[in-house]
């Protein structure tokens, strides 16, 4: 990933091939005044780079490629761990008042519904703001009523990429997604809950990206 | 934004460099067993790059540089009005109930209060949640009573570039900010809200970012 600064030649070349379009390193150099020799870095540069294209026999052209497919690459290869926090869990016991006080306690948007240890389901703020307004007694009905259950929540593991799960969490519309692991048992898969990837955890990614680090 | 595929001289003359630096041309000609000319385009393509650093009278060392300075540029330009959606306002005389119930009609998290077309403050779904549980009657009070008022809210403006807005989301911790429009009066600036900038459109762009578009 390198910051390239093109030089005035070479920003008079891709002018020239603009407008030229096939054209050879002999018609470049007579236009510019130059010999072949001269141009020859200049013409390694904008090849390298993908700026211009050359066509054996025919002449130099301007790429068609995409202009970003650097940071499309190099975006690809963050993984879910490398930006994934601590998830909060509660037991699905939990009345829906503790789980709302749990909520604001540690000031985040969902929280992930454990039995035994194993991820049973999750509740997000918008989930107990419906609740709240629709007459359920919050004192007494347990979160594991009103959560959304396995196997209807969407998980992302931890060496799926941060685009995955960006993915998901747009495109299913949820705030927050579960990073899990599978525990192997007799009656099949269980998950634990290991980490969570949130909108926040995305929006702080694309601030560190968008830092000179 | 264009993509590098370094040859293999070029990657031989990099690991020349790391372990010989600073080292001559001269020097990199001879380990390499070619001609001085013969090495002048690579190493204007690694120089041009960034990759390498040429000092004068001393010879090339490897860069210092940020390898994610191409990603930087690219992502600082891109502008607030380049991801901005529609906001959801509703005057500050609505009934929390009502309010509550236009957040789940348009599904966002965030609704502005408007006092005659202009910007008063906001609630989010968290203020919403801890008015629901707190005992309040949500049918009688107005929205206005539990917003957050102006000068408190932060907000950002068309031109501003879409990281300042992250920048201000992470740091004041809000989900979603209104992006605005001043309007000049008598007794100073009023402001309008024009569009809303939230993670869900923060997590969109890297989304963005990462397809090869």
């Amino acid at each position: 990933m390198k910051k390239i600064n093109l030089s005035t030649r070479q920003k008079d070349i891709i002018e020239l091939v603009k407008a030229n379009q096939p054209i050879t390193s002999e018609q470049l150099a007579s236009k510019i005044g130059v010999t072949r020799a001269a141009l020859r870095p200049d013409l390694a540069i904008l090849t390298m780079t993908g700026i211009l294209e050359a066509r054996p026999k025919v002449g130099y052209i301007c790429s068609q490629k995409s202009s970003s497919s650097l940071i499309y690459d190099y975006i690809r290869k963050i993984k879910v761990k490398d930006v994934m926090t601590k998830p909060v869990t509660i037991d699905e016991q939990t009345t829906v008042y503790n789980a709302i006080v749990n909520l604001f306690l540690n000031d985040v948007g969902t929280i992930f519904i454990e039995n035994n240890g194993y991820l049973v389901g999750a509740v997000s703020r918008k989930d107990f703001l419906k609740t709240a307004i629709g007459g359920t007694d919050i004192n007494k009905v347990p979160v594991g009523i009103i959560m959304t259950r396995m196997p209807n929540i969407v998980f992302v593991e931890p060496e799926d990429s941060a685009y995955e799960a960006a993915k998901k969490i747009i495109e299913r519309e949820v705030d927050s997604l579960p990073v899990i692991e599978r525990i192997s048992e007799g009656n099949g898969d269980k998950v634990k809950v290991i980490g969570k990837l949130s909108k926040t955890n995305i929006t702080r990614l694309f601030l560190k990206l968008s830092e000179n680090t």
